[in-house]
């Protein structure tokens, strides 16, 4: 074995929120960071479970369904009913959160899912803010188009203050709000199924040799793709000892299909390399 | 004109959550009221957003992702990790509330679907109730089948104090809970979708004469079917007009398939007589 293999395997699971990059001349990250993946989960959403504190009952917390856009902090923007009741719950006390959820596959358990929850006080947007805050709601709630100028609807911004991420069982994490702010959503998610329908129809083998010869599991008979992002992706692989999950990274961060494509196929090359020592 | 119609036009709105029933001596009721809309809604579905009250930030209401089954009265039971936040916060303040939300349909405007906020007290269920709870959880959560005897996990009840219902648009009232309790759901809620499908499919013809002839709509030309229920089913009324609401209420309430099938086929030929009057 005379290189090193191009895509490194790293451990699937919870990193702690910790920030990915290790700075500019470090190595890429190896997986998104809890903040990255927080960013990127409510970025791909407009809808969510908006709650606030009820005047009846006092005092309990009010669920309720809300669209929202995004400013450049990843803070939330509502356009909301004056009369609703989370309206009126916030103009009384603005201690509110936002849950996100990540769409939960046809008869997968729902709480293997992600989600996001991010609290903070809600309030009222600026005049000075307003037509910049409408022009981002109407681009990501595009029903509502035909009451965006209606004089008893307000928009509203929930300040995160604290965040919870859950990843799914036991990857999970209080998320610096900071590093949250800073995070860009990941570049791929828009392409990330088409990505891994391609992938699992039609590149089977070269999952098989991922496993086999880059992720350290010589015994793998299958595999399946389950997730990409910008630093790499993951594999369900199976053999005679079971399954298990395996992540690789790409040799250089990818923000594109077409740099997915060329990084699969390097690491196909790499695969094949290795799979037939010359020494 | 000779008859009354069968089928009788109703108005599609908001009926304020009386009960639906005028009595035992009554006419059948014209539509689902708001606790028996809420009732089958939720009893539809198996996961919700969960808003407990946070410990830091302090009071906070905290919104998270829970799977649901339902008691004989309509109060949510879960099945909750003991290190999970939503449990630690219920242990020091019950307050609490569950929302659950109607799909929405791909594309559509997510404030017009229907949802239920069901805030009370959360608390651990006896340990007598246990058996009984697990095999309603287990029967409404099948993925939960492999965790459900952890020794860390306990099953929570939400004891239903009060209800806001949101139907869409203008239609939204807070429900009795004692008639919530009471309600049953609606037993034609799982054939609905199939029903919906094969009317619009097949029978366009014969909604179209239901709009002319039984809703009072002449002018319609086209005709589609929106929701049905076990008292009548709504149409959206196509004509030079424009487009209008429609709600025809069954002969008498129809609980399965094959009764909507006989009402209908009843109905049409109501209409055909209507349309070529006798005398």
């Amino acid at each position: 074995m005379s290189e090193r293999p191009v895509g490194h395997q790293v451990p699937v699971g919870d990193e702690g929120g910790s920030p990915a990059s290790s700075g500019p001349a470090g190595p890429p990250p190896a997986e998104p960071s809890h903040a990255e993946r927080c960013r990127t989960l409510v970025a791909g959403a407009s809808r969510g479970a908006l709650s606030t504190l009820a005047a009846d009952p006092a005092g309990y917390p009010y669920g309720s369904v809300a669209s929202y856009a995004l400013d450049d902090d990843g803070n939330p923007l509502f356009f909301v009913s004056l009369m609703a009741e989370h309206t009126q719950n916030a103009l009384r006390d603005p201690r509110s959160s936002l849950l996100v959820t990540e769409p939960v596959p046809e008869g997968a358990d729902p709480l293997a899912s992600g989600r996001v929850t991010l609290l903070g006080d809600l309030s009222a947007v600026a005049d000075d803010d307003r037509p910049a805050v409408r022009d981002r709601y109407l681009a990501a709630n595009p029903t509502s188009a035909y009451y965006i100028d209606f004089g008893d609807f307000a928009f509203y911004r929930l300040t995160v203050a604290s965040i919870r991420y859950v990843g799914g069982y036991g990857r999970m994490s209080w998320v610096d709000p900071a590093a949250y702010a800073a995070a860009e959503p990941d570049p791929l998610a828009p392409a990330a199924a088409g990505i891994i329908e391609h992938m699992n129809a039609d590149h089977a083998e070269a999952q098989v040799l991922y496993c086999r010869h880059l992720a350290g599991r010589p015994e793998t008979t299958e595999a399946t793709m389950s997730a990409v992002d910008r630093y790499g992706f993951e594999m369900i692989a199976v053999g005679p000892s079971g399954r298990a999950a395996v992540r690789l990274a790409f040799p250089a961060p990818c923000t594109t299909g077409d740099e997915v494509r060329q990084a699969m196929v390097t690491m196909v090359a790499e695969a094949r390399h290795l799979a037939v020592p010359t020494n």
